[in-house]
């Protein structure tokens, strides 16, 4: 299991090597949800999502053995880049397994970054079975969100909110969460202590129906989502009994949704966000969670979208 | 005149109304200029600019009477916003000047906060003298940059820059300020205590002329740029006085430069910069100055940018 005290540990490791991200404010988003809403940009987190968090937490647990026989991670690309990037800055060999229908801009950043990238078929092979291969010499694999020391580094990310809103003498009644398998919903749960709402795209709602079916729901299909981040098949044991027990619940929004919420960031938050980092502040603007009266933090998870994707979600 | 005490009072003023932004790093940044750069991102304040700084602070040291009659102002976009948004919080009519070419994001977004906008030729109209004509009824003229509470309001960025340096126990060596008439350079310059480099678009080096021959340089001709928040024709005698006082120097970068600018924090920094925003930027990536080896701090002034203008920067 992971708590809260592996989450005040894990802002030990992180001190010094993530960004503290700002809790921001903005006079567009509060009319638009009619309450009042402080906005979590992990986009400005090292390698432009909260992923580095995670990575660097349980690549900076290993030992010297550990860290010499490298390390494994399978990715849509922002666990890539996160995994990439500590592994380059503790001096440790990675190998990143990565879906061939990534966005270039990730797999680029992933490679920049001096790791191996293994690309596989997104719906056809199993990335769980490539990586398993790949660590036989004895790597450690590093998982997206099934390891408690991940959890416990995506959760440095609610620590701070919860540092923040108690210096400004703030109480929010609830936190909206992007959710891919649920390691930064579940990392915030435990660190910032608020209510969580996850937030899916349409056609990835295993956290959601886990969550209200109290069991863990796989989903059978895995669509096209422009939510690249967080086309998940299910979430895991670690995730769904933080989030279960910290009574969570999920919500779903279309892609037109992601891609509006992503145009409202450009034009009122200047904030470059990617469709899968916008479905909790869509969620937030759409209404699907009633913010009205409320106080609220919406996470903004990643940033890492290519221009023309980008283009696209401003002129829809 | 203004000094350090004012910028402390206009920091007092704007406590809970403007944002107080983070000081931002970036690892490709700082590898793309050799040095460690500390990033101001004043595109996350009100209204997506510095200007509301300014602007808060002049409406907020009018008497009633004054507030009453209303306040006149001319911009090419970003004052206008930042004053549009200080009459209607402190419930004063604002009629603004606006050039009939700028961005119609800035044109809409000032008129959405209740000003009347008054629309002039930006090449062959004098705005001063259409701003004098409007405020024959009493109404207070704020001017972009020629006013001691403007440059207080704008030097309080430039105050939490050294608070936060401080803080963290950093000396930096030098500030990049993104420059029209030198309103928020010449705050900043206070604020920080920094030693300034403005950075102006090509064609628009009135400020760097003006500091380089030891008097004020008035521009004869205006040329297109997409830098439109920094078509200034000349400085005023405040901004010089303490621009020439603090020793501070000036630099030009292209439109070129600057749209690789606004590209590189839309990849790197996941923030949306407008070209005018981006010219200190562009300064330090360029080595326009030069930043090897040394500590900088770099101002992003503003965000207000068409998703259209913002697409072509991309794909540059």
């Amino acid at each position: 299991m992971v708590s809260i005290c592996d989450v005040k540990a894990a802002a030990g490791r992180l001190k010094g090597h993530a960004v503290r991200t700002p809790l921001l404010r903005s006079d567009a988003l509060d009319a638009a949800c009619g309450g009042r809403v402080w906005l979590k940009p992990e986009c400005l987190q090292v390698t432009g999502s909260f992923k580095f968090r995670g990575a660097y937490n349980r690549l900076s647990a290993l030992d010297s053995d550990a860290r010499a026989r490298g390390v494994v991670a399978f990715s849509s690309g922002n666990h890539a880049q996160g995994v990439a990037r500590a592994a380059k800055l503790l001096a440790t060999p990675a190998t990143i397994v990565m879906p061939a229908d990534a966005p270039a801009v990730k797999i680029a950043a992933t490679r920049a970054d001096g790791a191996t990238v293994v690309l596989y078929d997104r719906y056809t092979e199993s990335r769980e079975a490539i990586a398993a291969r790949l660590a036989e010499g004895g790597a450690t694999i590093v998982p997206p969100f099934d390891d408690p020391f991940i959890v416990a580094g995506q959760g440095t990310a609610g620590l701070e909110v919860a540092e923040d809103l108690a210096a400004m003498g703030v109480t929010a009644d609830v936190a909206l969460v992007c959710c891919g398998g649920g390691g930064l919903a579940s990392g915030f749960a435990l660190g910032s202590g608020l209510p969580v709402v996850t937030v899916e795209p349409a056609g990835y709602d295993d956290v959601a129906r886990s969550l209200a079916e109290k069991h863990i729901v796989a989903l059978e299909t895995l669509p096209p989502t422009i939510c690249d981040a967080l086309q998940t098949r299910s979430m895991s044991p670690l995730t769904y009994s933080v989030l279960s027990g910290a009574q969570a619940r999920g919500v779903v929004v279309t892609d037109a949704e992601a891609a509006s919420a992503v145009a409202f960031a450009f034009r009122h938050l200047k904030l470059v966000v990617e469709p899968g980092g916008a479905v909790a502040l869509a969620a937030a603007l759409t209404g699907r969670v009633d913010l009205a009266g409320r106080t609220a933090v919406v996470v903004v998870s990643g940033g890492n979208v290519e221009a023309e994707v980008f283009a696209r979600c401003l002129a829809a």
